[in-house]
């Protein structure tokens, strides 16, 4: 069994960035700038908020952190976003999710300057996706897309299992494995809550996408030997051994389906850090798509 | 085995939206009207466009046919294109594909005004149906979507097979059968050219959507018994049995598989009249959502 170490390969890709970004200064071209909208104080939220400007300083681009309590107005937080969709400096908007329920996520996402959107969130986004014209991908799914290639993980005419079907990781992570390219071209399930015989369905998988949100859901007797697993899963629960009062687990019954797997990732240290890492290769793409 | 008898229900689907014209009529309200870009000579094109505008005849609708020689520049296409954006009497707009190979399909559905996109081609609306948002499905698959309605085919938790990835079929395809709905909540596995040991595959299937364009490539032993098998190819094949000398063929080699199954398209008959009829339907929903 290999570990993937998504924490060393999103290192690999921030070192990658950075040296775009360096060589960028020394030629006297933009830097990339991000900006990230916050709004309220949900804890984990401020985590990822902070942890995606502090990678953007590691890599050398700009960002600008934006919060607001969670009495914003609607109209208040759309007419930010029309600021800065207008501000030549910034590259890439991000609105961090969920926000408050007086605030509808559907118009906030479809209000972002699609040619900003590096959240991949946009319904344009995800449409060009469906139809295979170039778009930002969805961080997550771009991200596994990423570690696949990596590791060198053959896809094609692969059985590709995703369990879970969410906007966000599930169906665009769907679109990916089975779209023409390298990384692509797996003949792919999409498996749910309605699913029956799931079991049976993920015991012929070669590769697994895990991203139900259910912890340690996927056990050993429900995949064959030499899977590749892929864990998306992030779901806090409590635990008296961490300073924190709760420990992240994934969907995956780890020390089993380790035993059966070819590749797996870590929860965490696997598919979360790449996240980022996504969302700044974005940005960056986003910054050389208006250079051409 | 029953027959599921497109052409029938696309008549039913005709009658109803016709009943709702004239009530339109009666209140006075707008009548829906449809406007058809046809760019070149090709023979299917053709008689697709005209059987739209005659469709649209039927139930009352207005239709506008708008033909070019397939010398017409891009530019005077998108020109025309952005003049039936503006014209607030038109409520929906396509352009017939295929187009001439100078000019782009992708900047053409894009210039289409998302709300008059009755293909559901654009990004847009292939975006919001990933994201699950209301928009006008492509016409082809809420056409199959509609015949599993109206013969009660259950499909939650039904293990779904499609074969294809195509971005007009098989991919929306594959969305609409995994969604959260009534006639979805399936479980979806998407086929394509390099998918391994197929028939492996769809001999687990309660549900076949054939939408790969190589005609009777699905055989009996392909398939379980009691399957439901929906056929959406059309090749058209020498005959020396037809005046035209050529006939239609489906994906299916019918007279095989219709031992197994449990309901089947025919073809022609089957899923071809539908895709008119969802077309109406989703002019219709054009109409009414700008009355809300």
């Amino acid at each position: 069994m290999q570990l993937i170490d998504g924490k060393k390969i999103s290192q690999d890709l921030k070192n990658e960035i950075a040296e775009v970004v360096a060589q960028r200064k020394a030629d006297g071209k933009k830097i990339p700038h991000l900006a990230v909208i916050l709004v309220g104080e949900d804890g984990g939220s401020q985590t990822y908020v902070n942890s995606k400007v502090k990678s953007c300083e590691q890599v050398g681009f700009k960002s600008t952190k934006i919060t607001y309590p969670d009495t914003v107005s609607e109209d208040e937080l759309l007419a930010k976003i029309s600021e800065v969709n207008n501000d030549a400096d910034i590259d890439g908007l991000l609105v961090q999710l969920p926000l408050p329920s007086h605030i509808s996520e559907e118009k906030v996402i479809e209000s972002i300057d699609p040619q900003k959107d590096v959240d991949g969130f946009h319904p344009i986004s995800m449409g060009k996706l469906v139809a295979g014209m170039p778009t930002f991908l969805p961080a997550t799914p771009a991200g596994i897309v990423e570690l696949l290639d990596r590791y060198d993980i053959e896809t094609e005419g692969k059985h590709c299992v995703v369990l879970g079907r969410s906007h966000i990781v599930g169906t665009p992570m769907t679109l990916l494995m089975s779209r023409k390219a390298k990384r692509g071209n797996a003949t792919v399930t999409m498996c749910h809550s309605r699913t029956k015989n799931l079991a049976e369905i993920t015991r012929q998988a070669d590769i697994i996408i895990a991203a139900l949100g259910i912890p340690e859901f996927l056990k050993a007797d429900m995949v064959k030997e030499g899977v590749v697993v892929i864990d998306v899963g992030t779901t806090r629960v409590k635990s008296d051994k961490t300073k924190s009062g709760w420990k992240l687990k994934g969907d995956v019954l780890f020390d089993e389906v380790s035993q059966k797997a070819s590749f797996i990732t870590p929860v965490p240290g696997g598919v979360g850090p790449m996240t980022i890492a996504s969302l700044l290769k974005n940005t960056l793409s986003a910054v050389e798509m208006n250079e051409n």
